[in-house]
């Protein structure tokens, strides 16, 4: 499968910048240039209003709407959540001599934008050629704030270039948008108003009843007029704003800054008023703050972020803008400050996906926040403890006991429609699991085991030895009627991924009780009779462990997917046409499934995430077997294999794999960047340098490193938080180098040697895997 | 799975009595009393206006709405079509004395409701009590004509016991009807009005815009006034009528007759005009015709049908009602005058599954057809060649070739909206070809076979040939991805009946392209160019035929459903609580697919269709094995495990699955004949009884009959055609007596020994197969 770079975007290492406006290619720019700061995200899109191809979308973490679907049978949901499309919080109009400015009808020239990764600000440029020759100079500029998470802050600069006179500018909230993905508008004004300063509106959901408050106020220079503004006719109420008459003066600039608060309350037993109260209270508490100052704060956060997040390439101007863009985008839509909130497989970028989170949390974003922003990691951990009840329910709903965890979800309830997906697919519980004993083992975070974790695995083992099954020929234990996380094997027997996962679930699980009841006695004890946990339970999942089936083919070493696999017809994947790509919009949907064909590593993925327990030769063996049979239908595929490439030796492939990581959404590699970004995915992009070239392994009792770097870099570094301790791994062509940043000293593994690396550093000729090797 | 008898209906040879009203049961009595002429149907609903519960269900087949679904996928249907309540033509209002009689608020008595097998005529009389102390007797008389298949016939008679005076009656045509399982009403009134005494209107349904003229005439004794009746107030023109007035003398009955033209349209390419005026032009033709003379009519055409099609059992009243109203029913659905019609799963009873047709045409209607109507079985077949290029065009849908039959449909598309059951169960195409095949072998039909059935079997050989693959392991051909008959083992690949159909397909359809070059070459190589069938392409067949995976455990014979089927986790299924019946409505969708526990027969499925080439004894073991693996959640089921055990020794076993065929409906034994007759099931009662008590194999080379009977019944008798001529069996305790009874002489085998049968007959004594003799 081919992928081809759109390359369009200047190369910068700190910088997105776009030169020349392309309409069409609107939509992609909208997605690259999204700010978000966790709580709030806003696409690109041009707030003066644009008659163009546009997403004009506005998304809160967590904030949702649904419709009803037609179950047919018991444990298919009914109602499907998604983020909804939300408050025009940047709403504006500008108008002059009867032009109002619209870049699809407008003349004008220099237009430039940029996203700028120090600042965490978009600022977009041009000069608008009225029709009686007048130019006007416009600088639009835009950021959420990362330090105070209601806050979003815009700024436009108007400077006549060889004029001097008046225009009107509108500023306003517009709750009328529509949510594309459904082709509705779902929102209601139930209040708005002008209070103490502020211009303000409380919307509503329509089926849901989430509330959102928005409230801003305006500062401008050279204001003649500020009166209240009418919004279009057909807004029933869901516009309120400003409107100002503006004195301009030729060669100088006039600034008009917006301040908004937004507020989201989904619950539902807060009355309006408290909430609209809450929202002028918030409102208040920013009134200090400028424009200048709330940007200056921004800097500040991403000057801390770029110190202990940064990933330095040398020699290689692409991957390094493309590496920081991942990195920024993942902060943006992720940092752990407000607990509750999950991340999206688009972010806040856009409404493909639904807003809903995968299992990509844990098994693609979870390992870049725990070593690079621990609180954030544990946060997303809570996220999934929160919702234990959902999944308790969800469990039930299923015939089955414990917990189970949705496979789509944006508050913790179900929300994928695809019954073969919600039912078939187990496999963010055992990610839920392993993230929680990867981010313990790693952090050392005992306590958030102990309080919640092992909580969470005897509820996940409990739904796992419920499903499970006993083979009635074999008599061995494993899952039957499931999708691993290969979707390419939709409903099959004994999925490999699946059976290997939950044997490791069972055994760590009594593993945690065993070491809780040694250091903890009291509070397992509690958790113990609150969840009624008894010894015969844990014997069935020993029994369920010892006894879970782990198909494989004893003279090649090579583990069967699934019950039947190797049985199932050969296809040759390049013998694909490349237009058929991607199949799910080509192909017969039946027809996906019928080859030895996979989407993307199942195999490959467990022996990755448990890479201390397989050989380097038993790596190699299913390597070789799998990966000519993988088509990468997932963006997480590649790096899996670029990783495992680089361990077994194949540089060239690790490359290969590698290649298009980083720049994804820049390059618009899948060519529906459009939709949104590919947040989740671009996680990936991070464990690719970390795991690959840096040859990490965090799965063993110490953290390992087996560096190498790719021919045509000089040097590259990055940072990893390990057990309170900044470690800082920088490589070259010849060497690798380790030293501790920050904290005290830690022990670790360098080609399978032990070092104590502390402040002074360890230097380490780079040393590289034979292909030919003995594992 | 026990079944209950709701015993309730009176015991009758030749009707169906209701006595006295149960307004709980209505809608159950209301499927029961359900009228038809394979054209229109009507449920037995009251048709004076009724606020209880009731569904008012008009039907015309064929006739079809549609909905969009969302498709998310290549190969998954985009709009479900379903079969759409209509017109009720047999509107009436009865007022007198300022009360409109209604048996929901009305005070009635003397109460009864018949259905006559012989006449054909549903007729409901009681008598109303007006608050005023008068008594009126209303009796309602209603039947469609099996000789006019556009003719609806009502006869309402008023008699007061009381009483002399007036009564006002509004007879009309009401297209405002709610099609309830889509709460929505479909039609618009396109054109109406009064002309030549007829009293019409010309619907449209809203998406489709299929369209149906409906006008009608009254004849009535002691009309004092007649006037356009104005119907409800929020019908938007879509009702018409009149309104008598009658004056009705004490002891005097007082008849008013209403004989309605129905004509259903679907080619939109004609004008409403064309349609007004052949709606018009078919109501003269009508104009001489009576209600009592079109009475008669209806009953000579019942009294045909019986004289070949009845079956009589001496000695057991409940089945001989219960089998005489299947037979009556199958009539009254289907005896194929119109081509183009196919028998929905509710025939014309109900808007359960959508008025489609399944696999259940070929697999359990066609063998009644054949042996009682064989114009109507080769009708049914016809319908499956006019509807080719849609089968062409979805076999192209999912990525293949020749044809694909659809799994569930109204007009020859694929209606089934569960992609698991329309894009994975292969086995209409198998059944359409077995009954192909089926219907030559008994009525020596080639011209059928090489004008339509050779082009049928080609196409969807080349489907199978298409869809199929060779495993990468064994070599052998089989079907991936796949769900049999059984439907309890959703997606398995190597179903051994799917498999075992596929390879019988391929070898008759040789066979049949052999016999057909040697017998009319010039028809064969017409077809074979146009088709561009090459040598090669057959020769592919024969591989594929040969090669094919027929998986068995070869110590005891028993075929093994599927791959890995035998390691499916056991489950006593009489370990289920009887609450948990029926399973889909009562389990999570996931948990019904991952045990051994099958829906229906699949397996013994295909022993029985091709019965002749397995012996008793492999019969017998793959009865052992399966039969306490099925749950009979499909009304087929316990026929062809009732036909089986009759034939492997086992009587009790025998009658005990057959003991609720006959009566599925009468006595609602699954509880859900209020949304419709179980119409295509209960063919299944006949197959019971002419297979299974009668013994006949219809699948060799000669006709076959093993016959027993039932310990308590005194003797019972069917026909069949066979080879043109019409053959009586008729069977008591110790005898079986074969017959001509119209036609030359046949060879047939009773009990294993070739019989020259002539009218004369042949008398042949009981032998009884018994349950432990080797096959």
């Amino acid at each position: 499968m081919p992928k081809i770079a759109d390359k369009y975007l200047a190369v910068d290492p700190w910088k997105v910048v776009e030169e020349g406006f392309d309409a069409g290619r609107n939509r992609v720019s909208e997605s690259i240039f999204s700010l978000g700061n966790e709580y709030m995200g806003v696409r690109g899109y041009p707030e003066e209003g644009y008659r163009g191809d546009t997403l004009l979308g506005s998304y809160f973490n967590g904030l949702f709407e649904e419709s009803k679907v037609g179950a047919q049978y018991k444990g298919i949901i009914q109602s499907l959540r998604f983020m909804v499309n939300a408050v025009d919080w940047l709403y504006t109009r500008i108008m002059a001599d009867g032009e109002t400015f619209d870049m699809a009808v407008s003349a004008f020239s220099d237009f430039r934008r940029e996203l700028d990764f120090r600042s965490g600000i978009y600022k977009r440029e041009l000069v608008w050629h009225l029709t009686n020759g007048k130019r006007l100079k416009l600088t639009f500029e835009r950021f959420v704030s990362m330090r105070i998470s209601n806050l979003g802050c815009q700024r436009i600069t108007f400077e006549p270039l060889n004029f001097s006179g008046t225009i009107r500018v509108i500023a306003g909230l517009d709750f009328a948008v529509l949510h594309e993905d459904q082709g509705r508008m779902y929102w209601e004004a139930v209040r708005r108003g002008e209070q103490n300063g502020n211009t303000a509106m409380l919307g509503r959901t329509v089926q849901t009843k989430n509330r959102l408050f928005s409230g801003f106020r305006l500062e401008a220079t050279d204001v003649v007029e500020d009166a209240a503004a009418t919004g279009a006719t057909d807004c029933d109420g869901r516009f309120i704003g400003r409107e100002l008459l503006l004195s301009l003066k030729q060669g100088q600039r006039t600034v008009m800054d917006k301040l908004t608060v937004n507020l989201a309350e989904k619950d539902v037993s807060r009355s309006d008023e408290e909430i609209w109260n809450d929202g002028l209270e918030l409102a208040l508490r920013c009134a200090d703050l400028d424009y200048d100052a709330a940007a200056a704060q921004q800097r500040e956060y991403w000057t801390q972020v770029w110190k202990t997040s940064d990933i330095v390439i040398d020699g290689d101007p692409e991957n390094q803008q493309g590496i920081r863009f991942c990195i920024f985008q993942l902060y943006q839509t992720y940092h752990g400050d407000n607990p509750g909130f999950n991340i999206g497989a688009k972010g806040l970028t856009g409404e493909a996906y639904r807003g809903l989170a995968f299992w990509d949390t844990e098994s693609y974003c979870l390992p870049f926040y725990i070593f690079n922003n621990p609180k954030a990691a544990r946060s997303l951990l809570e996220f999934r403890y929160r919702s234990l009840p959902h999944a308790v329910e969800r469990a039930k709903e299923l015939d089955c006991e414990g917990a189970f965890y949705p496979i789509a979800t944006i508050d913790g309830t179900e929300s994928c429609d695809l019954w073969q997906h919600s039912n078939l697919q187990l496999h963010v519980g055992t990610a839920v699991a392993y993230g929680i004993r990867h981010y313990v083992s790693i952090t050392g975070d005992t306590s958030f085991l102990y309080e919640k974790g092992a909580e969470m695995l005897i509820q996940i083992c409990r739904f796992y030895a419920a499903r499970g099954q006993y083979g009635q020929k074999t008599g061995e234990f494993g899952y039957f009627g499931v999708m691993g996380p290969d979707e390419f094997q939709l409903m099959v027997n004994n999925n490999c991924y699946i059976n290997w996962m939950a044997k490791k679930l069972f055994e760590y699980t009594l593993e945690v009780i065993g070491a809780m009841r040694e250091a903890d006695f009291g509070t397992f004890a509690a958790l113990a009779e609150r969840l009624a946990l008894t010894e015969d339970e844990q014997a069935d999942w020993r029994e369920k462990a010892d006894r879970m089936k782990i198909p494989q083919e004893q003279e090649t070493g090579i583990y069967e997917e699934h019950d039947g696999f190797f049985d199932m017809p050969h296809l040759d994947i390049h013998s694909i046409p490349v237009a058929e790509f991607p199949l799910y919009a080509h192909w017969s949907y039946d027809r996906l499934y019928r080859y030895d064909m996979i989407k993307q590593p199942d195999v490959l993925m467990f022996m990755f995430l448990y890479s201390s327990e397989f050989t380097r030769a038993a790596k190699r063996a299913n390597y070789d077997y799998y990966e000519p049979r993988c088509i990468h239908e997932s963006s997480l595929s590649p790096s899996i294999h670029s990783i495992l490439a680089a361990e077994i030796g194949r540089p060239e492939e690790a490359y290969k794999f590698f290649e298009f990581a980083t720049r994804l959404d820049l390059d618009n590699y899948n060519r529906n960047t459009r939709e949104g970004l590919h947040t989740t995915s671009i996680a990936a992009a991070w464990m690719n340098i970390v795991y690959g070239f840096g040859g990490m392994r965090s799965d063993g009792e110490k953290l390992v490193f087996h560096p190498s770097i790719p021919d045509h870099w000089e040097r590259y570094s990055f940072q990893v938080f390990y057990q309170g301790t900044r470690l800082m791994v920088e490589v070259n062509q010849e060497h690798a180098i380790l030293r501790v940043a920050d904290g005290p000293d830690v022990e670790i593994l360098i080609y399978g040697r032990d070092y104590l690396v502390a402040a002074a550093g360890v230097k380490v000729g780079l040393e590289q895997a034979k292909a030919g090797e003995p594992g």
